[in-house]
């Protein structure tokens, strides 16, 4: 698989580049490519406390995503997965700390704190005040010494955004990271492996099975499970967090890895909350990728328990679009179905001439039928006149239901009759034409301008127009030339359908899948029905 | 593969319900699983024009995810990729709409067409107010008569959200809309197909190349080109886009086909800025998955010229997250490096007495340099010894350059030595060490007090508390006992690295990796260097 990528030395410089140029101009970055990888607020005064965090690239939106008002006031960015250096850090630190200082936010990987620890060192020799925190929420193994720091990292970044906008001190904010920290609990499950660029794909996850706490570098995970959809996969993940669970009420983040399609993402938070999570989730982030990795095709739950500043800080308008907001789960509203969609029956009426001109009609279209079909085969699917002719006869059989009596209505039950007996695109563009026409004449037209109206629907919905080899051909010149009378209508019809014959390419329907040299000199069997109709009402 | 779904037929409906527990309220459904699934506005009270789309399903977050103040009123679903039937429609419509009308807005594929159509004549046999709009916006297919409505799509609903919102009427909203169908002009190209739940995947597109104008649905592109990176990919698009470039600005779309990274989306945004379409760019969309194609791993462009009511329109807020705002692009805007990067080199000044002490302690570690080795190759890779006294002759060498006559100054310089030469996790956590320690001096400690600043350091940057088999079981109970005397301190220092020899479970460092049986009897390598320090600095 290419990825869309140019020299990989160049992915996370060029991408960051990208991510600047369509910020509107929010983010800016230090002028130390390649080695220093800095994206910061370009509003940013320092006159509050700065939140940097960062680390290896291939987690988008996190870190530099996150940066702007409300979130993080800088990100140091790392290669793919890999720690940025003690330099990219310090300068970061430098460029946006101002007298109230800085927290730095670092994942639970041996390099990024080595590196942000030492840089903080650096810095604290200028006479600067740095605070850092370590994120370990990663529960997967709970033996690790030192677990990881995952997706529950974005609760940090959003409660300390929340404080740092709000003009908090240092010792406040690195208080509540600190506490965020140690209530959040997060774990992963992923159907594939991600995709490093320039690496081997690792085909480490069979089909069929799903993997259980997985790193978002693509470590492997605790164990393999037998994948049995995706209730079952967040029933395992749930259990997993349960001991985790504090008091009270939680705020749950649903994570996509990277590769999951929003469709999955979205059943999956329907499978979260109806799982015995659910019942203590007060406030939901997500389903969106958050710390992603790469295009891996999973998902992490991160929780943590909620104190009522927590809400609010997490519920906190911020800049960057990548926080999709902090919303109150809601159940599923279902509005009852609105009333219109069974028909009315109409009130059956009689008028004698009206049905056996109708009739007329159905016997023009029954006795085609084997020309219409042969000439259909020699352009389509071969049953344009067993379709006219089956919608015939089961109109003569609904006569006795209909409202012959009303124009209007007549119409338009014609129209429905069509609808559910004709089938296929041509039995839908009929029964617009004749429920158009049925509105018309309920406004007042005569026989002809409902008819046009009719025409002119079925051109807006089909698309089609004279000239596009449909029986639009036939039907626009015979409704044009109505008011002249039947057989001047009759004799446009016939001349639009022989003009069919010439048109070699067909720009509506099926013949528009059907070579040029097939359809030379064969007319459109829609625009032949149409002719053959006026010609026998005329007669 | 498989996916994070349930049943197949359960899909969508599945899908919708995680969708509206994740809104916040913001959305209901009507009642009518599973053949009517249809989303609106919880907050919707008919007083305003309404807008409908929708079609297929797999295009998230089109169109249900577009749902909300500012943008559509209701979404009508079908299963993917496949066409919503007449009645659902009919159901949006009666649903939403109010006596302003309501407006419907189709992308051009026969089953919407025909299927919107034939319920907006329904719905105005009611006496509804109904237009609708075809979006067509696909031009990879410049033969086509038809051609398809993709990502551009999403102009409309923005323009015709913002004006519907406005309490523009319906002739002025259609009248709009169609006016951007006419100028806007869309194209995608992928680097592989998408993967249909319960279908096998089509592998059509070899690796090393693209598909370009490949459909939404995974319909075979215009041709196949030969993939050479993210900018030629760019340029193959731009090229095909330029003939439709209208005058004036443009606004442009950059779309997520669905299983692109988000690194390769920014990629890909920074390279549509450097090409020829670039200059003509007044207000861009993205990158974001705007109009998906399930996992598909590609990106679509659409360009609209621009009048400044469409702009306007285009930046109004709404309120469905989905939607990433349109912005203007920025150059990249590079802020020169901080100061301090590059350290200040301290003057140089003599102190007889702790030049003797520093190379006292260097000639120890050089001593032990074997034995430390052994130890290490117990637990580890065998090279502490190695690591400490390489670092401890540079340091020598150092000696004529550093600042011996001031404390806070000699320990950061000490640091800043270790860092340079002696690499490593351990030079990262030494250089931490005594630049705390420079810190804490400097503020007016005394050695015993530096000493233990730096020792809170490492532990918190290191993450290792005693007890944990490192360099710390012998250090921390060393500075402890450093008040009553080096003797004291040298004893406290071979207690606890004797001790570490006990300790079969390393929770830090490389020995965590090692089998408890391996550690067993072993002394830590970094503990018995502490405890030999002190030793010969008590003797």
């Amino acid at each position: 698989m290419s990825q869309f990528i140019n020299a990989k030395d160049a992915i996370v410089t060029e991408a960051i580049d990208g991510l600047l140029r369509t910020s509107g101009g929010a983010l800016s970055r230090l002028d130390g490519y390649p080695h220093i990888k800095v994206v910061m607020r370009s509003d940013w005064d320092r006159s509050k406390v700065a939140l940097i965090s960062g680390g290896g690239s291939g987690h988008e939106p996190s870190h530099a995503g996150l940066v702007g008002q409300g979130m993080l006031t800088a990100a140091v960015c790392g290669e793919i997965f890999a720690s940025p250096s003690v330099d990219a850090v310090l300068a970061a630190i430098l460029a946006v700390t101002g007298t109230a200082g800085c927290l730095l936010i670092v994942k639970n990987y041996t390099g990024d704190r080595l590196n942000f620890g030492l840089a903080a060192e650096r810095a604290r020799a200028f006479g600067l005040k740095v605070a850092m925190v370590v994120v370990d929420d990663d529960i997967a193994l709970p033996e690790l010494p030192q677990p990881r720091g995952v997706a529950g990292t974005l609760f940090v970044h959003k409660v300390a955004g929340a404080l740092a906008e709000r003009g908090r001190d240092l010792e406040a904010i690195t208080e509540a990271a600190n506490r965020v920290i140690a209530g959040v609990a997060s774990i992963g499950m992923s159907l594939d492996t991600c995709t490093v660029p320039g690496s081997p794909k690792e085909e480490r996850i069979a089909h069929g099975k799903a993997e259980l706490g997985l790193g978002i570098h693509g470590e492997a995970g605790v164990s393999q499970v037998d994948f049995d959809g995706a209730r079952h996969a967040m029933q395992v993940v749930a259990d997993r967090l349960a001991p985790y669970l504090g008091k009270g009420p939680h705020a749950v983040l649903l994570n996509n890895l990277g590769g999951t399609t929003p469709l999955e993402m979205s059943i999956l938070a329907e499978e979260l909350m109806r799982s015995p999570l659910g019942r203590h989730i007060k406030r939901v982030i997500g389903p969106a990728p958050l710390m992603t990795s790469l295009d891996m095709r999973g998902f992490s739950v991160s929780i943590l328990p909620l104190t009522s500043d927590d809400e609010a800080a997490l519920s906190a308008p911020v800049a960057p679009v990548a926080w999709p907001g902090a919303v109150a789960p809601s159940a599923v509203e279902a509005i009852p179905l609105p009333d219109g969609l069974t028909p009315i029956k109409p009130t059956p009426s009689a008028h004698g001439e009206r049905r056996a001109f109708i009739e007329r009609c159905c016997q023009v279209m029954i006795a085609a039928e084997a020309e219409l079909n042969q000439l259909d085969a020699k352009s389509g699917d071969g049953d344009t006149g067993s379709t006219l002719a089956t919608a015939a006869r089961a109109l003569i059989g609904a006569l006795d239901r209909m409202p012959l009596a009303d124009m209007a209505q007549l119409y338009r039950a014609i129209g429905l009759e069509l609808s559910q007996t004709m089938g296929g695109s041509s039995g839908v563009l009929l029964a617009i034409f004749f429920s158009a026409a049925g509105d018309a004449a309920a406004d007042g037209a005569d026989s002809a301008g409902a008819l046009i109206r009719g025409l002119e629907r079925i051109q807006e919905v089909g698309g089609a127009v004279p000239g596009d080899r449909t029986m639009i051909d036939a039907l626009a010149p015979a409704l044009a030339a109505l008011p002249n009378g039947l057989p001047a209508a009759a004799a446009a019809a016939r001349d639009g359908a022989d003009r069919t014959a010439s048109m070699t390419k067909a720009k509506a329907g099926r013949a528009a899948y059907v070579p040029e040299h097939s359809l030379r000199g064969v007319r459109d069997p829609g625009a032949e029905a149409v002719a053959r109709l006026f010609e026998h009402l005329a007669s």
